[in-house]
């Protein structure tokens, strides 16, 4: 394989990247100076040399423990799946609590239990809690995660929530989904 | 910046990749395992030190001359615009013989005269070619450039021909734009 077809061969293995846009990226990093060429390969091996979990939320970080961790309240802890979830909720700065990244779901069809995701770390930083909010997807599997951690930490004295679901903001209700809706309608409140 | 964030950079300099797929490639590259991305950094620095012009056609190579140039009769020549036009009418196996890479088209707009592009070097190519098949883009400034060889290259007594215009294949005129339709009706061929 040549030096081209190699790099567009990488390329296809990033997420929703076909043949056709991984040779149009291999093209464009062709036509780059090799200066920033040189800097883009550079950020990758830094991404993996520098970035690791930060020891006590399990986002990425590249120190000891992660920024958020260091400045915030511990107050409320926000339950995630994955560190681009923390990301989501940063941006919308609806949030000003610390973060607990449990890298993945429970889910039984593929094999992965409550062990294999980061339940115990939960569990070891519940001193001097007040809320637990649990923001896993809204899916069968995040749905099952929440109510598994809920049933946990509930009993040490700790109030537990769920991120509200329902339609989205800026949706159409004629292209909602029926579940979704359905969970709307379950769900509304009372003005 | 930190390193995720550096790396979500590079891959927004990629050509149709915004902020938010940027940082989704960032995060595949951080889940993948270290020697993957250790290979994909060392294809982005490969691509940039080991490919260069093959010297008679212009078309991107490893060699001096590419593998087409030295295999390949150069009864006829196609030109094209970039190196991706090759592989595209490579990958349609519709032409058996050279290509002739022009890096660019004539475009006194953005200031690219002939001399700015590589004709001088299709020029002293030609000794012993019987026919130049012009493929540059089907546009205002392909059509220009395409005018402007033909112009030159007829007085030596060599055959010029343009690829054919009209409405894709598969399509539905219906949505044919009418440039495209206008063509494909003068350019019509007895049956």
């Amino acid at each position: 394989m040549n030096s081209l077809d190699k790099l567009a061969h990488e390329f296809a293995k990033l997420p929703g990247v076909g043949a056709k846009t991984a040779m149009r990226y291999a093209y464009a990093v062709i036509n780059m100076n090799a200066a920033d060429a040189e800097e883009f390969s550079r950020a990758i091996t830094d991404v993996k040399t520098k970035v690791h979990y930060c020891r006590e939320c399990g986002n990425f970080t590249e120190d000891d423990v992660c920024e958020i961790c260091r400045r915030r309240s511990k107050d409320v802890i926000c339950v995630v799946t994955y560190p681009k979830d923390v990301a989501a909720m940063e941006k919308s700065h609806c949030f000003g609590g610390v973060y607990h990244v449990l890298h993945g779901t429970i889910s039984p069809l593929s094999g992965r239990g409550a062990d294999d995701i980061r339940i115990k770390e939960l569990l070891a930083r519940l001193d001097g809690v007040s809320e637990v909010i649990l923001a896993t997807n809204p899916d069968v599997e995040g749905e099952a995660t929440a109510m598994y951690i809920a049933a946990l930490v509930k009993p040490l004295g700790i109030k537990v929530s769920r991120i509200a679901q329902g339609v989205s903001m800026g949706s159409d209700i004629e292209y909602a989904d029926s579940v979704t809706l359905s969970r709307a309608m379950e769900s509304r409140i009372p003005l």
